[in-house]
């Protein structure tokens, strides 16, 4: 495990993160979608390509889940993370395909401390996912817990 | 694949649906960290008695691809789905557990047709997830979209 460098006050509304880019298979979008999400289009090239979709394409809680990994990657395991509350948006705008390479970008959009922990503060944060083409094919908003680095009672 | 039970005008608004269960293992949940949330309280258990869960837990979005097994199998490989837009709100809630047993409860809350496309209509939908005391784990709220039995056009 790496040294904490991203403790809560580090994380300043405002700021941005690329987090690195990702690219997925043929054989990813179906090995997890047989397992989580196996409706036709997601599992089944011709499938797909009857689909509105017209092609195979990534289930989207696998998108959330290559965002998930480019988050703890670049960020969380460097910082203080306790985990999170939840979301309050989550938007699949385009399908992704066999090939596609993804990016994701990271916004602080909201920030404070929690009334029931002085340790600890939460950040609201924006995430953007685009492919090869500057397409936007996922996009959410969603709070983190992470440690402070100057717990409330000794920071005044 | 199979027939076509469950078309758009099926899924009436307060209609409630019991999607089943699903038993979790710390394997299960390792495995699904390791490749996209390796947070070390999600794939190690004595990190995870050290952090604030206490134990090891899955990752939140290891439990939404459980809750989404669970809404393919008993409704949309049923239905005439035709994917998602989004969510409006996540919330986890509780830790999942090596061992809990987790049941999926779906609730249409809303049904309107789609502007664009006459053969297609949009519901709003709450899935509640709770393990085996009773404490709700996970709740969303989100879209999806079917096609209908009669298009626009034809039921005038």
């Amino acid at each position: 495990m790496s040294q904490t460098q991203w403790y809560w006050e580090d994380l300043e509304v405002g700021s941005v993160r690329e987090l690195g880019s990702t690219t997925v298979t043929a054989d990813e979008i179906k090995e997890f979608a047989q397992q989580f999400d196996p409706q036709p289009f997601h599992i089944d090239e011709a499938a797909g390509q009857r689909s509105i979709f017209g092609n195979l394409c990534a289930s989207g809680w696998h998108t959330c889940a290559l965002a998930m990994r480019l988050t703890v990657d670049n960020v969380l395991n460097d910082s203080s993370s306790m985990g999170s509350p939840g979301l309050e948006s989550l938007r699949w705008l385009k399908p992704v395909y066999p090939g596609d390479t993804l990016s994701l970008v990271y916004t602080i959009v909201e920030s404070r401390p929690l009334r029931k922990r002085a340790d600890a503060g939460l950040v609201r944060a924006k995430w953007q996912m685009s492919n090869q083409n500057g397409e936007t094919v996922m996009e959410m908003e969603g709070y983190g817990m992470f440690r402070r680095r100057n717990p409330a009672d000794e920071a005044g």
